[in-house]
């Protein structure tokens, strides 16, 4: 039986930065399939729309998730920093304290600094000086901020809002879904395109 | 009252491939807000899963759908060969016919094929040999075919899977959503990363 990842999106979330990872967790690259499968988690099982005016049915409210799943990820968007988002924070420490991978994309890693997750390990945000602003007291991970596009520091992966191609890469190789030089293919072939990876393959 | 821009999405469609052109004409780039909205059909209201695994709720059926829409996006996926996609062909004709933008990415570009639509205008498709193969007679456009990550030929615009974000740019022109600077911008920030991108600005 494949074993879950759950991607945690609220009203208003970013349909660029969930897309690739759930592709290659539910799917397959090349020859091989994934050993996951992708549920989508939100606040509850009503229906909830994207940034890009998609209207999406979660596959679990947040009080009904299982225990035996394998990572959790936070999809940015719009309400991270709302009241309603405080329900998914006791869920994402425990993954967290339970060593199960735990990733955040965009605004989701101010959520994280938010709830002093950010503090033990090297991380990275949209823009530092607003996560310092934003989390407060919470955050004292200052001296373990990267400026990249993605940075995993073993079960924590976290990307800015434009590292979705290396967000996918870092939490595929963190929950170790495929070889990694398959990996590292999927990423090249989505970030140069079809045109040129075919190129570089030839030569 | 915004324009409204169809995205035609069949069981098992391609996430990353509707998700930055949606986001742009659904939302806002920089300070400014888009023109359109995006509404999703399929063949019917009933909720179709993504390659990535997500639920989603069409908000049309293909026989409901407005007349005065401003463009049609096929989104790619594995149904587009299937019996059931010929149901949205009639609906597709039309609307090339009436001059309105049609833009079609990865597997969808064959189904244009499939129906006549890439005969008199340049196009691309993932892989040439394969279109011919699976259009047959309906496809004479051989000498129209370039080898690029999208082209875009008035108002008919066609894409490689890989070429998600080339797409959007050349979809948002061609829709005149926005000014042609902040399209650039857009494709840039997407395609080399928040990082890069603000280091060129500062340069």
């Amino acid at each position: 039986m494949k074993e879950q990842v759950l991607f945690i999106i609220l009203e208003q979330y970013a349909d660029w930065e969930y897309a690739f990872l759930s592709c290659a967790l539910q799917g397959s690259i090349q020859d091989k399939t994934s050993p996951y499968e992708v549920k989508t988690v939100s606040l509850s099982k009503n229906p909830i729309k994207s940034i890009g005016g998609f209207t999406t049915i979660p596959d679990y409210a947040v009080e009904d998730i299982p225990s035996n799943y394998a990572g959790i990820i936070l999809i940015g968007g719009m309400s991270w920093r709302t009241e309603g988002a405080k329900e998914v924070a006791s869920v994402v420490k425990k993954a967290y304290a339970d060593g199960k991978i735990v990733g955040a994309i965009c605004d989701a890693t101010v959520f994280l600094g938010m709830n002093q997750l950010l503090n033990e390990k090297k991380h990275t945000s949209n823009i530092h000086e607003d996560l310092i602003s934003a989390a407060q007291g919470n955050y004292t991970g200052q001296s373990n901020y990267l400026n990249e596009q993605a940075v995993r520091d073993n079960n924590l992966i976290t990307a800015n809002g434009t590292g979705y191609l290396e967000f996918t890469r870092e939490v595929l190789t963190a929950l170790n879904a495929y070889p990694a030089d398959y990996i590292e293919d999927n990423y090249q072939y989505f970030k140069i395109g079809f045109i040129e990876f075919m190129k570089n393959r030839n030569r």
